[in-house]
């Protein structure tokens, strides 16, 4: 047991939950599970997890591992049952969780919005790992009403199992994954879903670097559906800007063929800012591990 | 010596014409070798893959392994030299390189336009490997006027260091690459593009899943411009419909924000599309380790 946490509740257990509460499990803590799905509560027991939510026990800190969209009327409930001092999440939109909660009428003082940035190919309890957060990003967004002292115990449990805290308002969270995370996920599946119907003859040519390209465009479509539409607004003016500089460079290359060779121009200009955006995003040091298509 | 090429003649010394003559100077095969640029010639003949070309020696087989845009130029002084009795290259696109080839007036009987699929993250000779070709496969495009034995010839040759050849006509050969290579290029770019900008705190959220999709946006930006512009046409086609796409997509959200959920299901056909794409792309046996991101 550590000196600060005594027992901590997770409620969803798949990938993200089972992860945090084996991490915790194996600092001493007390961990008690809950999830609407029997058969990853039980995996996620089986994996040492912790134990089951069988009475309203009251934890230190709450965590909220559902999906996006579920988040809101698990915190409600939770709250009502009086299950924790503290509550967080771990969803990678959270304006619109946070205006959810709002509206549901849930209490916000009590309520740490947050996001770890990890994750992997597998999902599920049996692909949890107790080491998944260590050296990662962990967001937190607090809301105006979020009171401090929540705050730190929030950032303090994302500390003792080896995340790096970062805490930024949930609107920049947003717009950031929008980036880095949403906005790739829907160019890696158009670009897939091209590839839907081809020949067998094309598909003896895909190489690896179609293969990277593509490789996120297997993830849960119900899943992502819910991630896209809770940050509908960031995603879409990010595509907007792809979608018109793919277009511009398929201008420049008909112009091309038609004998305009100073349209190529536009699209040399594309690679090289494509070469420096590749540089900078991949000269970023200590998270060439950090894995963000994860779960939520 | 094997039986049937004595000696071999590359133009061009970078990783694959390296690579061409590293793999056939292992089979006991004398090869010549010459590259515009010195230093790449040197790098190559101190790898062990041949001796500098410094006669018009006559070639069972010329391989010429410049970028796109030199290859008919090097093909025409070559055959005025008479260096060759077949003639073949690599590069990635094949009917623009063939008119190019027509309309300097070589000598297209003996010419056998190829493309090996191999490559790697690294180009220049000293990425050369003499395994590059290994069952990877090695298209052959012979216009109507290539005579049958000089396509026998460097589909003996391919064999001969491994590869596994295809024989399909140039359009659709040049239509599969815009699909699985060259479009891909240009959204992996597009894509990296919108990083150039970014601030620290959001490139500290950059994950694996976006790192995947922007690796190849490295590729020289000239080489590039010049492998898209000579397949203009098919790339901006693929371009245009990912677009569409993309377009819709963002279309699709801005309309779940304003409270019409039935747009969601445009974004779940897509996902769902992309997963098909995905695993019909990613299941295709043998052809793992096949890089198309290669240097022409």
């Amino acid at each position: 047991m550590t000196d600060t946490f005594s027992r901590v509740t997770v409620l969803g257990t798949g990938l993200i939950g089972t992860s945090v509460a084996l991490a915790v499990r194996h600092r001493g803590v007390e961990v008690l599970l809950a999830d609407s799905d029997t058969a990853a509560l039980w995996q996620s027991v089986e994996r040492g997890a912790g134990s089951v939510l069988l009475t309203d026990a009251h934890a230190d800190l709450v965590v909220i591992a559902t999906p996006p969209s579920a988040v809101a009327g698990v915190l409600l409930h939770a709250q009502r049952r009086g299950l924790g001092e503290v509550y967080t999440d771990v969803a990678s939109i959270k304006a619109g969780v946070i205006q959810a909660a709002t509206d549901l009428g849930c209490d916000l003082t009590s309520y740490v919005p947050g996001h770890p940035l990890a994750g992997g190919e597998s999902s599920g309890p049996t692909a949890a790992r107790a080491d998944l957060f260590v050296k990662r990003p962990w967001v937190l967004c607090p809301t105006t009403a979020t009171r401090s002292e929540a705050v730190n115990r929030a950032a303090e449990f994302a500390g003792l199992i080896g995340a790096t805290v970062h805490v930024i308002d949930a609107d920049t969270h947003d717009r950031a994954m929008a980036l880095v995370s949403h906005a790739p996920h829907v160019l890696s599946s158009a670009m897939a879903a091209r590839l839907a119907d081809t020949d067998s003859m094309t598909l003896a040519l895909v190489g690896n670097g179609l293969r990277d390209v593509i490789r996120i465009a297997a993830g849960n479509t119900q899943m992502w559906t819910d991630i896209l539409t809770l940050n509908a607004q960031p995603v879409a003016h990010v595509l907007d800007a792809v979608a018109y500089d793919l277009k511009e460079a398929a201008d420049s290359l008909r112009s091309v063929a038609s004998g305009h060779d100073e349209a190529a121009s536009t699209l040399t200009k594309l690679l090289a800012d494509g070469n420096a955006g590749q540089s900078r995003a991949l000269a970023i040091p200590g998270e060439t591990n950090v894995n963000v298509t994860s779960e939520f």
